[in-house]
């Protein structure tokens, strides 16, 4: 085996649009996923690719003795989609390095990062052909929408999947030269609210004044759903959320409190009020509701003097730790339904969920005594390697967003995550001009490579 | 001159799709435009084709002696936009008959019921080649976006155009059997309001909670500007509404009250309480605020788990006689301003605005004394003419829809209107699937050419 270029492979995975979400990218998807099996088979491992309903999922093993250790890399070859495609300088699916930049759809999310794993493997196993490690990759195609096959994949799979842990890169750090372990993700519940009024668009001059018009409802409703602070006003709401540790506050305050560089980034007026925390802590530590669309009636140029016959949202609720997204969804479809006026009807689709998650890393006052000693290698060797490349330890941080399949593989399987942040807040997820820090990703496979050497012991 | 067919007329009309609202749609409003002057000259009128800063007016004159009574017939060569395209049983701009009815955009407001005047006058001078009448039509193309050029074009030409009172027909009757006489309409003001967050679309796991979203603050504008009763929630916005006089409601009443069929035509669950006015009242006796729409963040297939940038709403008020739009659209800004979260930055732009109207017809009670006697010919004219061909008198509704340009008339020029109402509640208007009835056409003109006789004298 040669090793590949790996800067050269992401942006060939960056050329096939793999936007799980809607079916005319199709192509992509396949294009995407023979890129990342043909990598995995050139390290000599085995593939197989597993169908499932919608978009199937790469399983890349390399078996030794059974007492070797076992590491799972955890990826996902699918994107959000593109658009406003008006909005990029350059097009989304064609990979173009600025600045020592690489922009382009999927570059952070998670093409670039899940391609340190796959990189510092190969060159691992170049070295070290006989490198005593169980090895495992399990690539999915339905991360960006909510991964609907996995946990019956994890079911089906569990045999081959069951490693001592899993290592991923598919959440942030805060710069180029902070890197931050991930302790903490947010779990995801997510629903569409569509409010119907009259059978068909009414002339607003006609029957303005006798008719409720769906906005109007709609608007109550969406209003009705945060308190004047900010906080989510839906009774039990924040009933189950765990108590928050001292220790991750702490992560969080290292990361500095430069609250008027963080509004000038993302261009805000001013934040919510943080119910006593500051916005880097409430983003990480509280659950919320946010409105992610809205629509109904007419959007195009001009005026149209009409009463909609239907408007509708799309929300998102985001969870911490002991949240269940089965009785958070409950809640909020049961506050909707109970503030929707009568005169208009409603529908409240579900769509995707995933529960919130949380490890304790290895040497905190209360790790649970019974931690798996290859994650506690795998942390030790992680904070080793970016203490030494980075010239700083990691921080700890819980993040805000969400990765729903941590949860599920918490759960169907039994192993905790260790998680590398490989993407920063100067790369765009979900938004126009998404990009990839390459000094970042050389590093970062430098990093894993010690890991999956600590934990083999080479 | 030959009599032209007057179906045959509407129907090219139809074919030319005059959208005033969109640039794309030049041609079409050429075309409808070319095609009304066309009929005009061959009737033998001086046309004149008057420019204006968008969609030129159309001004054709009949001059004979100066003592003779003078009508003005209006009319709009401009219709609203087609969409939802994928709604039409039948292309938008293709004419076609079926059961008695034409369908196409524009059928109903105001091709068809325009063409019953034209034809109308067409007629009687080819009866009486020496009617003593001075005729004038003036049909503009800027109905659909509140005319914005009309008053310039009203008072530059005010020698053309100050005649004894105005005809037309851009209101509506209760049905093909009852016919009414137009004596109120509502005005109207149009705002877009739009708020603005972070500067890009945020990632909702990395900025949930610390970020106020725009279409939460929109949302909790947007409801804040109603009551639970669902009148309007706004400071001073019922202070200069003039008392409903007793006829006017008893004209109403008339109508009959038939909630469950008014309910089942429309489509609702049910209607908004009406301060002890029936919907039928409400919709025609009172002001209102609605939204027409309503956008912002995702609102494809699927999910996109965003903070948006930005959301917009597109809100118009029906005013009723006393209102003025300036004044009510000073109250509506202040309102939007006064509770619009100081996290989020605001922008509301001004649409197209226009006064209420109302004329009350001779032989009531408080018939003004100083009205125009050949309008109050007219109207008994009009009264006739409809119980002997339609073999009921006709109602005198006020009307909930708004034709600004009646009380531009009546303020610029000094003019009262009357309105004959020539579309019905199954026209659909302004939505998908406009048609017409060919014999309320057909009878139209004949009440029209009597009017025009009986003013005329012959």
């Amino acid at each position: 085996m040669r090793m590949f270029d790996p800067v050269e492979a992401v942006k060939e995975f960056i050329r096939h649009p793999s936007v799980s979400t809607d079916a005319q990218f199709a192509e992509g998807m396949e294009g995407a996923r023979a890129h990342v099996v043909g990598l995995l088979k050139d390290m000599g491992l085995a593939v197989e690719v597993i169908a499932t309903p919608l978009h199937p999922v790469v399983i890349a093993k390399r078996r030794g003795q059974p007492d070797w250790p076992h590491v799972v890399i955890y990826g996902h070859y699918d994107v959000q989609p593109a658009d406003p495609l008006d909005l990029w300088e350059t097009p989304a699916f064609e990979p173009i390095i600025r600045e020592g930049r690489l922009y382009g759809r999927g570059a952070a999310d998670n093409k670039g990062p899940m391609m340190v794993h796959i990189a510092a493997a190969a060159r691992l196993l170049e070295k070290h052909p006989d490198l005593p490690l169980n090895l495992t990759f399990l690539i999915e195609g339905e991360e960006e929408i909510g991964s609907p096959s996995f946990a019956e994949v994890l079911a089906n799979h569990a045999e081959d999947l069951r490693g001592d842990f899993v290592l991923l890169s598919d959440t942030q750090s805060p710069s180029t030269e902070q890197l931050a372990l991930t302790v903490a993700l947010r779990g995801i519940v997510s629903l569409e609210v569509e409010v119907f009024g009259p059978k068909g668009d009414l002339h607003s001059g006609l029957h303005g004044g006798a008719v409720y018009n769906p906005i109007q409802a709609l608007t109550e409703i969406c209003a009705s759903l945060h308190n004047a602070d900010g906080s989510v006003a839906i009774p039990g709401f924040y009933d189950a959320v765990a108590e928050v540790e001292s220790w991750e506050r702490e992560e969080i305050d290292k990361l500095g409190n430069d609250l008027e560089a963080y509004r000038d980034s993302i261009g805000v007026a001013g934040f919510l009020p943080g119910r006593g925390m500051s916005p880097f802590e409430v983003t990480r530590l509280l659950p919320t509701l946010e409105f992610n669309g809205i629509g109904g009636g007419y959007q195009g140029m001009g005026e149209k003097t009409i009463i909609p016959s239907r408007a509708f949202a799309k929300i998102t609720c985001r969870l911490v730790a002991n949240q269940d997204p089965v009785e958070i969804e409950r809640l909020v479809h049961r506050a909707i339904e109970d503030r929707c006026p009568p005169e208009v009807r409603l529908k409240i689709r579900r769509g995707h969920a995933g529960g919130p998650y949380r490890v304790v890393p290895p040497d905190r006052a209360n790790t649970p005594a019974d931690q798996n000693a290859h994650l506690a290698t795998a942390f030790r060797a992680a904070e080793s390697a970016i203490a030494h490349i980075f010239g700083r330890p990691p921080l700890y941080l819980s993040e805000g967003g969400s990765v729903p399949i941590i949860s599920e593989i918490n759960r169907v399987l039994g192993m905790d995550c260790v998680m590398l942040g490989m993407f920063t807040p100067l790369d765009n997820l979900h938004a126009p001009n998404e990009g990839f820090d390459l000094e970042l990703f050389r590093k970062g496979i430098d990093v894993s490579e010690r890991i999956l050497a600590g934990v083999a012991g080479v």
